[in-house]
């Protein structure tokens, strides 16, 4: 019997604010696991993980001028995968490949010849846990070191301020300012285990719990009494504005997301008010995105995967099982209860 | 009769949004022109001309983060002059020296050694005529320096747009842009007359009247096909929304003061919405004030100045008499009725 069921989520409706199961559907479709429907030049891959990131909520928006197209309407959801080759017509891919690279929410797909030149073989076995390539040293690790290390660029001496930093990709950029640079790393999170995380695990120098604040602009000026050099922001919002009035003279405010944005329609987006002192601190604040620096993405991650594997990068995962879990896990990202990446499994064992 | 009026304009009031008369007083006091009244190390000067500036609106309010300290209230408001020394008790400094430095309102006015230090002697004779020290060669050519060379650093083919084109700053940012690249400059500007002059006079490659346009958006791709690579900002709001959505990768959008919100007061300060342009194309919003600079500002004085002889910059100047006219002349700053350079001349004849 080599036919087998493709479970897959279909994106159907636009969503508005935060996603609702009624937004998607799930289709069943029979594909031949020894990959009888190949043509030339193709493999089948099973997925085994999919991460889920805030940003991806941007793909559901009907926005052609971001960084990413938009999933078109009735399409299975994209995602970045971990994936296993078990039929191969290409010359160049073998059953059991390990392939990294923009899948979708289904558990088999089809990558054709182009698709494939733009996907990552990773080593079997691999150095570091599959999940990791997903994590630390997949799109949020991959963020955090572009932000912080091609953009951000801290020196010796800077305080480093980091919203959202107990996320996936902030509490990796603060660990790499500190590798690089012999900085003060303060963190801003949104409950105390979260924040004794931050401090007693990651390494964080100091944390805001924003939850317990009520005047952020107060707190950071506390946890950061000589000002703010480099803001890894990941929020956006009003704790954009409370930073703003931070800055230190040519700081960097780096635009990671705007998580607290994802989910509000357009014509809603209210830009941070205390942009003035921008001009007053010879300041700036500046946008990233991962892909821009596709170019470094091997070397980066040959530097990510060395930390891992040398227990000198700490990184928190949460592994849920189930395609049927997936959109509870997605809107878990945006209401503050997970620590850490979370990636989806797709089958129990892989 | 060596005993000479000094009339002063005092700010006795932080002004509610636009200045009124009532937020300043005019006060008389005597002065001794003969310097019977200096202690050592001291020159008494008599001021000539006075730029007037926008950024100047928030030196009158309360905010002490600011790239200024506030103006006292009582005090006579601070403005940038060239003044002549008419007696001095200061070893380097002479009667008939010309100085520019921060002075202010009033026609006489002691500088003790602390303060000349922070002040520049002139040539005299000067190369260019005086008041283009407080215009090309003064703080609105050294910002539009500071700004397009020092943080924009256009490169060739690249577009450069220009949001109120047509004042002191923006008129010459754009022409810097062209002094050191082979860029197309775009001017933004509020009326037919401003439009041709930045065109047939100045040098502009196109300019787009804002009055005349209801969709700012579209008038910038119309007039930047191909993007925006650096976007001087010496307006905000609106057109920094529009602006933002017409960057390209990389691009920089320079922050030059914010002119439609230095009368707003704080709490009104809406940032731009578009901020997420940022984020996908991988640009900036820097802040920068001329201050900051103040290290090169002999250096590009020197620069401007010797464009300035050589016909290579043009310049406006709008030359307005008497003390008495100072606050609708500075009021006139915001209402867009002003091409170029105001400048306040003190007495009939310097």
């Amino acid at each position: 019997m080599t036919n087998q069921i493709n479970k897959q989520l279909r994106l159907i409706k636009r969503p508005q604010g935060m996603i609702a199961d009624s937004d998607f559907s799930t289709t069943h479709e029979t594909v031949d696991v020894l990959g009888a429907d190949l043509t030339a030049q193709q493999v089948l891959v099973q997925h085994l993980f999919s991460g889920l990131d805030p940003g991806m909520r941007g793909w559901m928006d009907d926005m052609h001028d971001s960084y990413m197209p938009p999933v078109e309407l009735d399409a299975v959801m994209l995602s970045t995968c971990i994936s296993r080759v078990i039929a191969s017509t290409h010359s160049q891919w073998q059953v059991g490949d390990l392939i990294w690279g923009l899948g979708a929410w289904q558990h088999y797909q089809v990558y054709d010849a182009e698709h494939l030149a733009m996907v990552t073989k990773l080593p079997d076995p691999a150095p570091i846990p599959l999940t990791a390539y997903l994590s630390v040293c997949g799109f949020t690790g991959l963020t955090a070191y572009a932000g912080m290390l091609e953009v951000g660029k801290p020196k010796d001496g800077e305080c480093v301020l980091i919203s959202g930093a107990a996320g996936a990709v902030g509490s990796v950029a603060g660990q790499l300012a500190k590798l690089k640079a012999d900085c003060t790393t303060v963190g801003i999170a949104g409950s105390q285990e979260k924040c004794d995380w931050l401090v007693d695990t990651v390494g964080f120098d100091a944390v805001i719990n924003y939850r317990e604040t009520d005047d952020m602009q107060a707190a950071i000026k506390k946890a950061c009494p000589n000002g703010v050099d480099i803001f890894f922001d990941n929020v956006g919002g009003d704790i954009l504005d409370a930073a703003l009035m931070n800055l230190n003279f040519e700081a960097r405010a780096l635009m990671c997301g705007t998580i607290s944005n994802y989910n509000n329609e357009v014509a809603d987006r209210a830009g941070p008010k205390n942009m003035w002192q921008l001009l007053v601190k010879n300041a700036r604040i500046e946008g990233f995105t991962v892909a821009h620096y596709a170019a470094q993405w091997e070397q980066h991650r040959a530097q990510l995967s060395d930390w891992v594997a040398n227990d000198q990068l700490v990184y928190a995962e949460q592994i849920v099982p189930g395609l049927e879990n997936t959109l509870d896990s997605f809107r878990s990202l945006f209401n503050g209860t997970n620590t850490g990446r979370v990636v989806m499994q797709f089958a129990e064992s892989v």
